[in-house]
């Protein structure tokens, strides 16, 4: 939806759709996504399942229509590809920490592994607020400009102050995330019970 | 490798390094690559850690040179994304199989938990023998044209077959495997240490 919102595409249609009722298993859903996951999307006849891909299609439609996400220069262009596909690690970290008890049913469990997931999650953090050091404030993730790596990773920063991470030990990505919360593309495209219940869990506090 | 033969890329300098020697820690990869991680690539000035984001910035930076990996027409190009970036949860599959002792120290281990992993892996590779089945014969990933999509899942697929998964079990994908076997850039990409040990295992023997 952010890429949606950037590249002026307004006006797309949208359905919010809960997972807790099981509803991106609907057939509604399988028509477009075998596999019953969300995102779901389609662009006239094509189908774009994965978030990244369908960011990318967008991009590469419609190159010059609104904000252009993919800088021409290489250097610029290099950095937003690698800091976009670090967000797949990042994602996936933080996922092991906050879905723990989703992602490993009871009995598979381990105060070991928990720990293990949390300090893998915490050098990963300190990873992203090293980056944004180097760039000085101000900065997005691969420069001056807001590019295709900020649409991809900056809902791993919101989940991570949505489950309580500490502003005060992670400076730069409080920054960052104070910046990012305030584009319009971000702003439109918040999720609607977020703003209903602004922290879900404290998860994330000591991290 | 395999994009950087298909764009016509030869001369490139390489370096194989040894994991079981922990030469991807070496100060060197460090260098480059933060998270001490392979693949590490340099282009110029320009550092490219991910595979993905690697294979993007290559197509983009010489898009007119060697084979077209990202396809313009709209449907194709939606097929290529879709499928590359499906490549990300069938890899994590794979792994969660064949380096189940690597990944899950010993004490946390389940019968219960591999047993997923396997029906999870069983599960997906099904759903790539759906794709090329209705693609039908000599299809490549996202159609009659080699693309990215190729580039980015193929290795996957090797890996499978390299485990022992079953010819017979997954016709389309070992005819599939035959094919892109045959191709230059992946013959000459072919990793050293297959082609002396073919087969490394049979953990997927019966899946």
């Amino acid at each position: 939806m952010i890429a949606l919102e950037e590249k002026n595409l307004q006006g797309y249609n949208q359905k919010l759709l809960d997972f807790l009722k099981g509803e991106h298993k609907s057939q509604e859903v399988l028509d477009i996504n075998p596999r019953g996951q969300l995102p779901a999307f389609k662009h006239g006849n094509n189908i774009l399942n994965e978030s990244y891909a369908a960011c990318l299609y967008l991009e590469e439609q419609f190159k010059s229509q609104g904000t252009r996400l993919i800088p021409m220069a290489a250097p610029e262009q290099a950095l937003t590809y690698q800091r976009m596909f670090e967000g797949v690690p990042f994602m996936d970290k933080i996922a092991n920490v906050i879905y723990y008890e989703w992602k490993f049913p009871e009995g598979e469990r381990h105060d070991s592994s928990l720990k293990r997931h949390r300090e893998a999650l915490t050098a990963e953090l300190k990873l992203w607020e090293g980056y944004l050091e180097k760039l000085g404030a101000g900065s997005y993730l691969a420069g001056k400009n807001f590019t295709l790596a900020d649409v991809v990773v900056f809902p791993c920063i919101a989940y991570v102050f949505r489950f309580g991470l500490s502003e005060k030990n992670y400076p730069r990505l409080a920054g960052y995330y104070g910046l990012l919360k305030e584009r319009p593309s971000v702003k439109t495209s918040w999720p609607k019970n977020w703003l209903e219940t602004p922290q879900a869990e404290d998860k994330l506090k000591d991290i």
